[in-house]
């Protein structure tokens, strides 16, 4: 199969590597015909170009979009699905944005668009959702997504450290950007939300549902945490009911020795629920070089070998507020229990602060009130507290 | 696609199941023809036949041989195969034995034979292991693939509690058989593992491999444990070098908060590691009548879209003992020092009993000690230390 590589940033080089390794078992069946860099940037492979319609009118098999980024990542991808070329990529951002716009033209030109590295990483999870459905619907699914986060997390408990020492120190390993906001904010587990959703649910799912990030966490946070035996996780979670869904990103508690707990460094663990399957967990490599380019190329054997499943989006759902209850621990230096009538609410000194156990509130209640508290103490932090593990 | 299902036990029942219900996605891509029961048991669905002779001469794409054991399951298996009829099967003995036959009559009959649910259950552990394979070479894989046993570990961990107490629980659960050997002394896992090893490593593994179960665990050997912050743990255990391979099933000591630590119940985890994918893992339900079922439809459903993987046995290895320096913790009344020149042994005394941590063994020398320990103190058990995790 001929192939086009646009970029050639950490995925782009290291698909580029995959491909044309000798320790590759797929090397053979691959032929990297151009790789698209930047105008005025230097040509270190004799096939690079810098002119996408070089690639356009090239007679490759397939595309790998490795540039990031909306544009004009978007514009070329449309154009190689209109050339009739296979497209894959790891690019959530334009893959959350774009996903049904692309899904259609792969369809009118009878391509395939695939998109398994956009979403953890090295980790089969787009295919083992379409797996779960063949058989069972999709009720419930949630996971870790983002391994920088996770990163900070795990050493803020292991090492007793403060939020900013463990940034920096995953910002010199390179596991975190210069600025950390996508990843410790939960925007960029909001694309991988929305691309999941969609693909399990079977509906373009947009980005309007609730996100909280972990920005406000510090060591007392989690000191207090460790105290009830709890481990904090940034948590994305979305599940269906007859036509209707609801997802959420938020920090969550989870027991000390149960899985979630247990995730360690920058891996992700993302799990589904289905009716006969039951639980099923998978666990690895959400982001880095080798393990992202390495879910490109399980997408290009999959067109070599006509397996790839046609994404469809052909049901109607609308977002609906959890009617669950739930319960949350607040810090916060001002709580309107005004704003919480019929709500148990509970405070508990700790250390100077004052943490507020919240039950028999809803997930969407509980993210608005928390917009409220944050126009007046916008250092306030928020975790859910999994009722079904006590 | 046409369909028969040789047994309706557990599995064989939940694979009707699944195929016929209105709730499955599938259903409407399945005909169940026949299933086959045993002479002279009531014949409760109008399709039983008690004939195999009706299946082989009938026109069925697809058999599903859920009847477990190797006679008569070998023989029908050829047949099928022989009649050219896919064959799909979760008999984990029959496929351990006779793969290689299998396989090669597959082949002369341009049919499938697969056996995802032989292993892992509803993990779709083989489609892991054979995707890895795709880009990378599989250098080593690990895992809890006995969920009885996991659930007696666990719940002596948990509930601080006897062997013989739990083993009870899980059989008046279902859990467990009234002869547990089988999933206690770790022989259902070895065929497990030769399954996986040989699809892993592409060369028929047999089952001369060590293997030391949870029969003799106690108590006290869980409390020990516990006070050095591990976590007890039944695992196989494969890796390749070259032209040689090693595996090994034996009880590990993992430490508290690691994944594998954190597996509750009878749940599985396997572990994969690939050299650009890093480490995958796979969690969910090892046996149980609908999570295997599913397995089992997955390859049906992969039969019909023409993604089966055929099996390729031809790579030439042989079996090499662990050159990796290795520790143990054994508890006995015997310790015969005289077989362990130049290795570290120290002994702890705990509650009446002795411990020896030995260090600097590898871990064929150690089975093969406890095998002359067990001769004068047959309820010694031994465990292993993982070092790395210091």
């Amino acid at each position: 199969m001929k192939i086009a590589i646009l970029g050639y940033g950490t995925v782009g080089s290291g698909v580029y590597e995959i491909l044309t390794s000798s320790s590759s078992a797929c090397a053979s069946r691959f032929h990297v015909h151009a790789v698209l860099i930047r105008k005025n940037k230097p040509k270190t492979l004799p096939i690079m170009v810098d002119d996408i319609e070089d690639i356009l009118s090239s007679d490759v098999d397939a595309v790998v979009e490795a540039m990031g980024g909306i544009e004009p990542a978007h514009t070329y991808i449309k154009k190689c699905l209109e050339h009739k070329k296979h497209v894959v990529t790891a690019n959530k951002a334009v893959v959350a944005k774009y996903m049904q716009e692309f899904t259609t033209l792969a369809k009118e030109n009878d391509v395939s668009f695939l998109f398994e590295a956009s979403t953890g990483g090295g980790i089969p999870w787009i295919h083992a959702i379409e797996n779960v459905k063949r058989i069972d619907s999709v009720r419930e699914f949630h996971g870790i997504f983002n391994g920088t986060s996770n990163y900070i997390l795990d050493h803020m408990y292991k090492d007793n450290a403060e939020f900013s020492d463990i940034l920096k120190k995953a910002q010199e390993l390179g596991y975190a950007e210069a600025d950390p906001s996508a990843d410790i904010d939960g925007f960029d587990i909001q694309n991988k939300l929305q691309i999941s959703a969609s693909i399990a649910f079977g509906c373009y799912i947009p980005n309007t549902f609730p996100v909280f990030g972990i920005r406000n966490v510090t060591k007392t946070d989690i000191e207090f945490f460790k105290e009830k035996n709890r481990v904090l996780k940034l948590i994305a979670a979305a599940d269906i009911h007859d036509d209707t869904y609801h997802c959420s990103i938020e920090p969550r508690l989870y027991p000390l020795g149960s899985l979630e707990a247990s995730v360690p460094e920058n891996f992700n663990l993302a799990s589904i629920r289905g009716v006969t399957i039951g639980d099923l967990k998978f666990y690895g490599q959400g982001a880095g070089k080798l393990p992202t380019a390495n879910a490109v190329v399980q997408d290009l054997i999959d067109i070599i070998e006509k397996k790839a499943h046609a994404v469809l989006l052909d049901k109607d759902l609308n977002y609906h507020p959890s009617q669950r209850p739930a319960s949350y621990w607040i810090r916060t230096k001002s709580m309107p229990l005004e704003q919480l009538p019929n709500i148990t609410v509970k405070a508990h000194a700790y250390l100077g602060h004052t943490y507020y156990f919240i039950q028999g509130i809803t997930t969407d209640q509980m993210h608005a009130i928390m917009q409220n508290i944050q126009q007046e103490d916008k250092h306030a932090f928020m975790a859910a507290w999994e009722e079904d593990y006590d």
